[in-house]
């Protein structure tokens, strides 16, 4: 059983840890945050299924007034675990990072720190093999890690030349009140970071794109104009997509109208916090432009990242060397693909 | 054990089978819809935890087109069950009634169909006597049964006399694509239908209101100006508010600044669907006005008619004829305020 | 002095009104609308500048008491005229020919209409010598419009072959309240009619594109990956865009950020109601993705087409048979391109 | 006439000076701002019909870049003006304030001040007399101006005890992109500064309140529950409102369902910017609740304030000393209460 502790315990930190505690090959000591979060007291709510380790000492007072259980420190929490999932914000990690060297641990980043922080930029699917062994490795950022997903899955069929890329950005996540965008469209200098972050994953696809903010929560949604080594009509792409276990093919006529479908729908499967992993291909948006592929995929902001970022403990561990079986046990214990049976 | 049958598997639907499935003294028989909406597609993927009954027969190609099981029709269901809950769309439970009627079953409305459709307009802790026995019941709508929750509570410790009411209604759900309002506040003709439908249920208070529509889906916020019959302070609001098993009392200095805040930390709790029964008061907006009292509720609209729709088929049924017992037990099986434990 | 009537005093048809007259070759007869709706009421208010018949002479007590003076009937108008602009809403304008046909009158159509509806699909910049003396002629819609503007201006230059477009799309205008979405992102079947119509008024692109809709009111933000005939940087497209009279090339590091911006910037330079006639390309958002160049473009969907129906009054009159020669008598009436002199 | 300078260039500067350039009986010196910001940009575009001075000299490079004429520093408008209308960002107005006593001029500050940078909180028509001869007027905020306005006008009518008032506040101004909120509602610490500000002005009325900011950017919309002195009905208060040049009744049936309509109508009104002056108040939504009057209201954020302030410089520059007369001048040569003559 392979220890992982959580740093960080907001929007990503708690599906990560949720994510870990459903790996039965892991095992989660704990989290750690700073303050006596919603999210902190909602796990006091809940009754502490896991136990709290507080980043800043001097906060204690804040933790014990909020009747919060606390079970260490965060350099507590570092020393007894063999990899941490840091998901603390932008620029935070950086610092964290003196301490997992002074314990000589392992450490996986998410996508707001600088790539400089890591030996490895990561996709489980894309390059897997990159990450074995090393001790600290970057995810990409949500938008990307969706967009590789479905780049790298026609790229392994028919080879991937160029993407150019339009993201429509969802600009808050449910809930967030220290940033927004009301009615307004916000567009960004070209290209946007996500085509370049695919070219170093991908280094042998030429991308760029544009990115557009827009005033909503519930999901990007991206559109993808793709020129394959070959010719490849609707037909094929949607075999492809529908094979892989992280993207799930929808149906406008089906009633997914949109990034906010999907949240219903994931919300009424029952899925905890009404997240959903996978990321979504809109089939009736599959169209040729000349010998081009477009489609549209919708990118879960909140919970996308998860996989990949178990796919990242089983690389820096070595728990499994072959990328394929590693991403299946993932997947596997994530619950991801089972519509695939049906 | 009561059996129970829900018409309309929609938003309201949904939760309302979810919430019978949680009565350990009822027993869900099915649900019925028209056609395999994403709701109706949830369900299958789920594994069709509840039978599902087709409201029109002809549309039973769609539900075989899309795999999903049906074990009869609408009026299949009716047959088998004691008591109905109809949270079909404005007007078609009106239409429903006549089959309800056919086999002398009891149902139970909601708020969106009007009045002369049942017996009794109903709600559980304000007037749950009236509905002990009676055929037909009809639920006040998500705004006033949250509303009349917080007026009800201070009108039995100290007497309210009149309300003036301001309702910030939100203007969709997440998900809808049917209906919305883009960058604009929409004013209503005063008084506003919450406020006369306050009336009917307390006859004894005094109430008028004006509603203005937002552009957002989490949960409406009702400013309520309370005359009370005697003066009361903060402290003695709060005291009531606080021992109230449907409403919770929340802190904007703890994080909860807003209705998504709100939305935020139901799905936190792992609460199925991210739902939330109970309104929230923010406390540090109970303030007097002269010898009134004003203060601020959140109403989580999708799930907040849940408990009082349970509390119906309890009477209806007359499976409890005390009030405080009835309400109980709701409370017990929806697992409603165990955070006033803590 | 061509005589010129406006039917439909709604936001396209007040704003044609205005556009002719401020040509100085054209006497604006009057508009036609069907009851006092807030847009008469303003007219009243303003002294009624223009003179008001009414489409449905039932209604003309409607008129009387909100004490709105009536010049005629829509029929009155019709023959006092030499060419009707037609905004009413779609399908309208189809019932409304007839009456037009009766009188041997020319009228324009806007794209909300059937393509069948007109003898010529027309764009100013286009196709202007497809309209010259056709008795009817059908506008493109607001999106079409301005995309064609930006690739007719490339494909005159260089030859354009192939485009792939996203629209993001503005879901109302300011001031809606009978449409609009909350928090979503709707996704369209692909290819969109946006692409579809500009390959019907320029046969020799390939076109195709996915339409996302956005909960914001002010302005389309379309991005176009296009495939030219021969290699072109960022430079000669910029160069291209910043000499036509109706494509504006802004720059983020001034403050452009998006579709908001340029709403505010065309209120701050005083333009009746706040609008722009021209679309805007935003500077850093132009790249090459290989041979392609990629970039994004903001629609003031409100005003954008006033200037190609001005150019279709001067076609269906044969005012000018030159196409430049008409679009810059157009322009010059209505002011654009002045911030080009300087 | 006496002699105006404007400091601070945005979305209220640029409203002042336009303000001022109206009133016959002031001269509008010049602007001034700290850099070539897109208000100035339009500045530019338009012809400078103002002269524009620059706050900080450091940056004359910048306004050259951009091809802006500039007249001087900030301090040589301060020289040649008889009073400063400061509408700079909160706080910098306090440190204008030791250059406008260098030079012993008179100003008049804005709501984002604190209320220690001035001699007087005033309110052109609630406390005119206070301004008079005063060198530092500090203005109250866009909806405290506009509250006023509504409850003075009753107030002087039948006298007001008490006011219980709930803001739905719209969050961002159109073309804001620094500040936003996005699908959620924010609610404040009760009582919101307005109603204390209230109480500041009208020192014999109670008043408390609850804000609550809403993802819109066009007008806050306030309810108002006032206790007066006598029973008062509908149409009395219809009256009173009917008669204050500064207060536009307008009625839902006849299409003003909200904020959006107001926005709509001036735009279509051809108001430079598509601004409004008045606040408005909507009939249908006045009401009695018990002896207590309740009704909604409109604050057009951006240029409601511009009224008082004019009322501020005839306050402080003692050019009325009658408050009916200062009022009615500054109305006359804004326009306002045009409609009322019809």
């Amino acid at each position: 059983m392979v220890k992982v502790g959580v740093v960080g315990y907001g929007v990503i930190g708690q599906r990560l840890a949720d994510g870990v505690a459903l790996q039965e090959d892991m095992e989660l000591v704990g989290v750690a945050d700073v303050s006596p979060t919603l999210a902190v007291r909602a796990l006091k709510e809940k009754g502490m299924p896991y136990d709290l380790y507080i980043a800043v000492p001097e906060n204690k007072e804040l933790f014990d007034k909020a009747g919060i259980p606390v079970s260490g420190t965060l350099e507590d929490l570092v020393q007894k675990v063999d990899v941490i999932l840091d998901a603390t914000s932008a620029g935070v990690g950086a610092r964290n990072k003196e301490l997992y060297k002074k314990y000589n641990k392992k450490a996986i980043f998410q996508g707001g720190e600088k790539n400089d922080v890591a030996d490895v930029f990561f996709h489980g699917y894309a390059n897997y093999e990159k990450g074995l062994g090393k001790q600290f490795l970057k995810l990409t950022s949500c938008n990307t890690t969706g967009l590789i997903r479905a780049v790298d899955c026609l790229d392994r069929e028919v080879g991937i030349e160029k993407v150019a890329i339009t993201i429509i950005r969802r600009v808050a996540d449910p809930g967030d009140y220290h940033r927004g965008l009301t009615n307004a469209l916000q567009v960004d200098k070209a290209p946007n970071h996500q085509a370049v972050d695919l070219m170093t994953i991908m280094p042998h696809v030429d991308a760029t794109g544009i990115l557009v903010h827009t005033p909503v929560t519930h999901g990007h949604i991206i559109t993808v104009v793709a020129t394959p080594k070959r010719e490849i009509g609707k037909e094929e792409v949607l075999k492809y997509f529908n094979q892989h276990p992280r993207i799930r093919v929808v149906r406008l006529a089906d009633g997914f109208l949109g990034n906010a479908s999907l949240f219903r729908y994931a919300r009424d499967l029952g899925n905890p916090r009404g997240d959903m992993y996978e990321i979504a291909v809109f089939e009736e948006t599959i169209v040729n432009s000349g010998k081009d592929i477009m489609f549209a995929i919708n990118i879960p902001q909140e919970a996308v990242v998860i996989p990949e970022n178990m796919d990242a403990i089983r690389a820096a561990m070595e728990m499994q060397t072959d990328r394929l079986e590693a991403v299946a046990l993932t997947n596997k214990y994530l619950g991801m693909g089972k519509w695939m049976e049906k």
